[in-house]
């Protein structure tokens, strides 16, 4: 599955902003791994770097030291395939005549086809396939003499799911569509003002009080301080449900809740829906181990790691083919043998996408094994295209798309599966001021896609 | 001084046609090494691979054969500094309305401002800070239901120099503007057509018979063959003198005359121009070497190599500083002392531009023993700043902008000084069927230069 | 702490051995992140290929298919720092009068300085400074007509922690120094012998049956199958105790015990040894979690994670400096803070070796708002120097060293402290076959080390 | 042909060694681009650094500031494959019972296998399968309690090629075997003391007095200034002759005699033993191009360049292949059409190996239009294995091994074909102090080869 993007943003004349959004976005790699990039505005002039690979190896000291300014924006993004996918690479930056201007954005517009018609027909271009710069496109092509009216008047426009940060030559905006779809949230720190995808990059960087940016709110920072310059309202809200499942970092939080707490909360819920006696609760390490925690609280049951997961594997790793091919997952988990040998085991995940390597992990619990296998997933089948934010090209491999639990069970190999249901997960998850988009589950949609 | 770029094309369908670019590109590298690109349309798809580095450290075998298609262009850039100039690498690749359009630029427009404000008035935007992205957005926008319409209709706006290879989802287009003021031919093998810079980075594909795409003309290149679809012709032409006495390949053909012969005739002339009694003829390795063959030739006074260039400078080379400065010119330049000790030298270079190095190089011979040197150009003076195609930002740094020939000698400290004069120049290349811009010695530019 | 180094052989005509030691260094990369390498003997042959970085950093499909054989030996080696310490990475391969003779060691001898100074008498001379190169003279130089010869006499004259595997032409051998020190295992697949510092590597390769190598054994692995060619028996036994602590992976088995259990055990009696009444149990992540979790079983207290571990630090990331020091590791190790505030908490770990990283936490668990922390340690105060495979260079750094528990527990900014006893390790690990050398806790080691 | 290595050293307390060391190995890159390493001594500590690549490739800022001391040597190494050669670069250090001891080797010894069997008898082994590490054995292994004992009775064992710089804690030595086989010369610049293999790594840095060692010196350099500390003197001398051809700098001076005089003389001798008439003379540059300058000279044919050498081609370049492949030698040589067309032409190079490339270079000069073409080499046909500095595994590939000169030109495709007398190369260096080695052309060598 791949992931949503990861964007922070700083307003902070005198501060090393590069730099602090290097340490930013290194706390929102878990977000995206396939490219990362900075842009720093130092009023008249604009700075961007951008290459492909994980912070750590995009950047150094001489490239950092050399991106100056007062404002800076910062974008991680996922993992895509093809030689060319430096070009979609953010932040996008553009020159347009009220001066620069850069963007970063976590999310995916519903309506992107028909914006690039409406712009077409203006005999508008673009540089790349993405929707990023379908928004960016929409806001400065916008009537209007401030940033702060194209942008109000723009997002009347977008459809779908968007949180972004733009930088203009001396202002720092933060914008989230009307549902609320992806996170965002804003913080202060001394004259500085810093937004992110989630709260972990703010207190990361020793920023505990922090706030969301509301759906449909439109801030501005700059040098007169934080400003709600529109607020697109929507009797509709809708949450991105598995933000709380798989996207953040455990130690988010999101509307007010801690995300490790819904995912323990999960598992205690998962153990009331599905108990089963067993010997022991594992998890799948390190995406269900919260969940099994939970879990084995609620049932009584002892938890205990019985799988280690290796640390190393990264993309110059060698696969094993052919005859070693078997090696693949066992390279990645391998099991302890005295712990789940001749146990009834329940294994907890997070969520199962293809099942493939679920299966080959229960195959493994089995050589090792284990008695009885009873697999419990802290959410409910992923059967549904996420077209807001979620690679939505290969759904039809869902392992859940179009299979009975039955089946589904049979194809991964366990004794017997559970998955928490909808309302569970809500309820894990507590009373938010928002609805949640649970599209993935249920293929509701808050938006519907236009072709 | 900065180079002008090598652009290269191919329509090719069922041929390698990003292993040719590739190679086309090989021979085209002395017009840029800052960053190299391939662009190939595959009819509904277009990849793209552009990166900063010369040719050979931009692709690999993984990369070309990935790059599938029927018709590729490419583009090898000068170098600037900066981190971020991988932005303003080609070529440029736009979606629009008519599908996808990439485009690889050689020259430098005289009314970019205009055009730009023009744009933004339309609120349009770019992504580059580069002339080139401008010329692809005037085409973009321009009316018309077919590339044939946008092209022609474009060239009429713009003003300056250019030479484009352009490619749509099945045809290729060779521009040249209406002065000619930068070379392209094209070429035919078997049923394929080749556009490149220059006429050596076809002979080096075997290709020997090419033609020069005109001043003015539109050629579409396709499944039906060639067709010149528009000339807009002018009645005055300006080919870059420059391009024969330094930007060009030496086994490069330009308007009918190879560039080598042209130097030596350069060479030749100057002998005329400013004679000297001299004990021998020596050169500043590789870019007078054909010229001081001629001056030999023509003053009856031997050649030979009297300092040995090393082949091994790269971008990495640590460069010498503090107390090692002085070892900067001598270890890319060392005179061969038996051969220069007590003797009276001709030193020929191609042209002077800041004069350091020809400074250096003066210091070093003198050191070496040589009684008297006379330095002789094979140009004019180097005074005015180009516009068209050359770095214009630092041209106050040129030697002989307001400083008399006196005073260049004796910044530069050669015993006499020469430079061949603008007739004796154009003497050298011989008669073809344009005039020259001449703007680098004379100031006198075939368009004006708009702010 | 620096780690022991990571060894693996396998002798396998017909099979790619090159790949599946690769397989098998990836599963020992915990014991060795600096270097790694691979030798191949192909009878007459010996391919060789070794750098600095991580196996999978170090190798690629290229430099794999091309070490062909039918033996092969491979290393990892710990980390230092330097620019010349290739120098130090294994294999170390010798070319000798009875042909070539790679070796891959870890541990430490104790008698280094005394050995070299009798090859010193002989005027031998060394091409590295590690004592893995004086084991490999001092075998080389013994008299006698084949490698099981020299090998039987020259380990007699070592003292101190060798587990060894040794690749000639057409034989490989295991052998373990006679205290057992390092642990060192052997597994047989079809007609192919594995050899591995640990059993993960071998279980990680489907291999699930495995023996140890005895104490003071040589094993020879040639065409005729497996003979034990000598045994240097010794009353003493000393298997190192911090294996079971830090240095192996979980799922491995060392002298028939899983190291998880261990682990887990540990925590149990520490519980016991140290109670406390608390909210709640976190681990350090991630090692300090299979004892927090015994912990907490043993005292009925929850188990939790309450520190979140990013996992993308890397060699490359940037430091936080100056302003933004206080933020290094933070970027480490988040709290989750819904979870530890207004909570007494016990913070579980592993071991405690300078502190510094321990005291950060400690103050980042304490901003987060938890009331009191009780930091309990699943092993002894670490006081000793070990000279037999750990870093003996910065013991003075140690922060048991000359300090009592009261000073140790202020300088960590805790509220109470404990430590688990040696004998309840003992207890933990349970009963196996040798003794334990435990001289980091007691400064009680099996030899005595001599300069 | 694989070229002679390129040896540096400098005795230089309070000096930047390692910088400068660097400086001279950049100068010294014509002989060795594989590898390249220095080691620097700071007295008790030695530091070595060395990779696989060229000089500006293989050290950065930070490996050279990092490289203190009073004392340096550094090695270029030519080229080879495989994937481990990097065991093969130098310099190679070694720790004896004397203390460090670091060794830097040009050459090539006659006699390794016998001084192996000796070492072998002796039970030592080796780490790499140069001679290089033979004789830095045979020196450690001597007896002796100073390291001036020590080499002086080594390189009495020693037969064959050496040139050796020596660096101990505290002192530098420059060696060169009886016959003086390759070059080494030695200057001085303030207090310090520089030694290279060629005089243009030392003019290059500045330092226009030197002096050769002799044939059979050992020099020591240190804080007491410098002493000949032996000279193993030998009736028979012997020069490589292909220095003055092939290997050297044009701008070396050997044994007193500029290398590009001797060059251009043997042109002019060319042109007299084998005269022909022609229109013009041309060189496949760079190699020929000296020796053609004296061609047209004495045959007073006019010299011009009628082939452009690409600069470009890298390590990393893709070679064209199948349909494409006749590309290759194009790519690197393009004719200038205009100037061979309908012409008789003169082509010089200085020899010929393979003869592949020559071929190429015909059939493309044939293609281009030339009428006749008149081969002549500025050196004799080369036909004897070098076991003295060249790669000897490949003599069997050498055209002129076991064909009549008919047979060679018909097989090169040239009109006429004239190689230089050996009487006549002589004559073209001049008288020196010493006898040559003409062993590549006579299969006369100083010393026999011993298996």
């Amino acid at each position: 599955m791949r992931e949503s993007c990861g964007i922070f943003g700083i307003f902070g004349p005198g501060k090393d902003v590069a730099r602090i959004t290097y340490f930013g976005l290194y706390a929102l790699q878990h977000r995206g791994q396939e490219s990362s990039g900075i842009a720093v505005s130092a009023g008249k002039t604009i700075n961007l770097y951008k290459r492909m690979g994980l912070v750590s190896q995009v950047f150094n000291e001489r490239i950092i030291s050399g991106l100056k300014g007062k404002i800076a924006i910062g974008h991680n993004r996922y993992g895509t395939t093809g030689s060319s996918s430096l070009t979609n690479a953010q932040p996008l930056v553009l020159h347009t005549h009220l001066g620069h201007f850069a963007l970063a954005h976590n999310g995916n517009l519903a309506n992107t086809q028909a914006l690039k018609r409406k712009l077409f027909s203006r005999r508008e271009s673009f540089t790349t396939t993405s929707d990023s710069e379908v928004i960016a496109k929409v806001i400065a092509e916008e009537k209007g003499d401030s940033w702060e009216q194209k942008i109000s008047r723009a997002i009347k426009k977008l459809s779908g799911a968007y949180s972004l940060v733009i930088m203009t030559a001396n202002k720092l905006f933060a914008v989230r569509d009307q549902f609320g779809i992806r996170p965002l949230v804003w913080g202060k720190i001394n004259s500085s003002f810093v937004i992110a995808s989630e709260s972990a990059a703010l207190t990361n960087l020793g920023i505990n009080n922090f706030e969301e940016v509301k759906p449909g709110e439109i801030i501005r920072f700059d040098g007169a301080g934080l400003k709600v310059i529109d607020h697109f309202k929507s009797k509709k809200t809708a949450f991105c449900i598995f933000e709380y499942i798989y996207f953040a970092r455990a130690d988010s939080v999101l509307n007010g809740k801690t995300v490790y707490l819904a995912r323990v909360n999960a598992g205690r819920i998962l153990a009331q829906e599905h108990p089963v006696k067993a010997d022991l609760v594992i998890s799948v390490p390190d995406s269900g181990t919260s969940a099994a925690i939970g879990f084995a609280q609620q049932s009584s049951t002892p938890f205990i790691e019985g799988l280690i997961k290796s640390r190393y594997i990264g993309r110059t790793f060698i696969q094993p083919e052919g005859k070693l091919r078997q090696l693949g997952i066992r390279l990645k988990f391998n099991p302890i043998e005295e712990i789940i040998n001749k146990k009834d085991i329940v294994v907890v995940d997070d969520s199962i996408v293809r099942g493939t390597t679920t299966a080959g992990i229960i195959k493994i619990l089995k050589k090792g094994g284990a008695r009885k296998i009873h697999l419990r997933i802290a959410s409910p089948p992923f059967i549904g295209r996420c077209f807001l934010g979620v690679d939505i090209e290969r759904y039809k491999e869902l392992i859940a798309n179009n299979r009975t639990l039955v089946q589904i069970r049979k194809k991964i190999g366990c004794d017997s599966l559970g998955y928490l249901s909808i309302k569970g997960l809500k309820k894990a998850i507590g009373k938010i001021d928002y609805d949640f988009c649970t599209g993935c589950f249920t293929k509701d949609y808050p938006v519907s896609y236009q072709e």
